[in-house]
């Protein structure tokens, strides 16, 4: 199930794409109006927070929508909303991992990608939304960068969580740009400055629920800037894969039904082009996930 | 105004604490009873964003119990509740800043402390209580360390703050014990890891607003180890002061009420000595600032 967050009239919703339109079910709307169960989530975080549950009980509102009398009532084009990231807010700063794709390690100057996984944060007052205009920050940072990844959403409250286990903790997963101020990060020497500036994390367009994708490490995953390739790589790739990540971070960290993972980007960031190549006011990001969509930004 | 959170009958509550009592007014109880206000915060997050106006209408409520019939039942003695950090969940990652006193980054063997503030996180999970028994985690960490520090909490959305505003998005303080380990925060060369295990940020006793603290640069900060002075240093050491913290911090990330900032440890820490002296199963770190009290927990 694809699953997207969106405001209408002011409120915060969310719901399943309508297949093969542009278009998304108000399943808020949809429980409100017919009561189809006791009771229903009312934020997208209580509802990863079902697992599975949750995308079978969305299913259901769909259908009953579809056997009412109004179903138009309950679906909304996409140009009737105000998209929003799928997870709008995230309960702690999103997780990220550093240097996790050896190409990319090397272009950033490191003889090898880490033995040990570099975990650092982004604040999630950064979050944005796809399709949203992003400003260049131009008086605080002259060399603003893109970084193309995949984002694992978590959907279970965990600790300690083995490997073999961890897919039980993921609830799908989003595209991420994780875009960075490398003149921020370096000064600053831990890198959360120049990583949480203000929009510096759009992510979707949608929440892909993990039964759509059997396999994470399998994934094409290319940016473009002006249409222009520029990062094209695959989720193989990766030194330390999606379940390795959230046996290590959950080791030392709890995890929530709606923190993030964002698992690193592989070569081709405007830093590793030579000469390196920042992001400019009218620059278009494009990145592209197999069987998740692409998110696109402008900047300003 | 000296302010706690508790559990009570499992409900999250805050008050002030009751002078001269080891007690605390249930002020949430005051106005559900008396109805003071059209309206009253139900979250401390929520009260303190009303900025000084949360204070006032905080000791209006504690007049009307006093005044009222049944005055004790609103009062609830240190040994009826359980004890919360003072904001029991931040919006994001606690902030923290890394080597702020030039003697404390001497002792981690830097020159002299860095030109750049150095910003990292905390996970929100790790946000403990005073009085609480700690875990020293040794199946995960040899090298737990502690670090005495004054917390500022932010009682008001900004960015781009000028240093001379700042003050105006401050609602007060606590004290943090920064708990590191050492290990892992090396090992995995950004900090967040080795700073986020469960329980390694205790805070409290109290939140005491910014009236009763008049300069935040003057107050001694004094850390005990099963008695021992190990940190005895001053705030006005500080290399960046609470105002160009939140200057610099704001010129980046979007500050927001309850988002809580550890200005750094003075020098002392278990790294620091000779040898390297690491918290064990049965020590009591007690970490005292002057105007706020003291923060206790023991380990296990």
């Amino acid at each position: 199930m694809k699953l997207l967050s969106f405001k209408l009239d002011g409120q915060v919703k969310f719901g399943p794409k309508v297949k093969k339109e542009e278009a998304v079910w108000d399943v808020l709307a949809i429980q409100e109006a017919l009561q189809v169960f006791p009771s229903f989530p009312s934020t997208i975080i209580d509802g990863i927070a079902l697992g599975f549950d949750f995308v079978e009980k969305t299913r259901k509102l769909v259908d009953a929508a579809q056997k009412s009398e109004n179903a138009q009532q309950f679906k909304h084009t996409f140009n009737e909303i105000e998209w929003l990231a799928p997870i709008p807010r995230t309960p702690k700063n999103i997780l990220c991992v550093g240097k996790n794709y050896d190409d990319h390690a090397k272009e950033m100057g490191a003889d090898a990608a880490p033995e040990d996984i570099i975990v650092f944060t982004k604040a999630p007052t950064a979050i944005a939304a796809d399709e949203t205009t992003l400003p260049v920050h131009a008086e605080k940072t002259t060399m603003l960068d893109y970084e193309g990844e995949l984002a694992v959403v978590i959907g279970k409250r965990g600790k300690d969580i083995p490997k073999g286990m961890a897919y039980d903790y993921v609830f799908g997963y989003t595209i991420a740009n994780d875009i960075t101020a490398r003149d921020l990060q370096e000064k600053h020497k831990q890198f959360f400055l120049g990583k949480s500036l203000d929009s510096a994390c759009p992510m979707g367009p949608y929440l892909v629920s993990k039964d759509e994708i059997p396999d994470p490490q399998v994934l094409s995953i290319v940016t473009k800037v002006n249409g222009e390739v520029r990062q094209n790589g695959s989720t193989k790739d990766m030194m330390f894969e999606v379940a390795d990540l959230i046996a290590i971070l959950s080791k030392y960290v709890t995890l929530e039904p709606g923190d993030i993972i964002l698992t690193g980007t592989p070569a081709g960031v405007g830093k590793g082009m030579n000469p390196p190549t920042y992001l400019k006011a009218g620059d278009e990001v494009k990145i592209s996930i197999e069987g998740i969509g692409t998110l696109a930004n402008r900047f300003a």
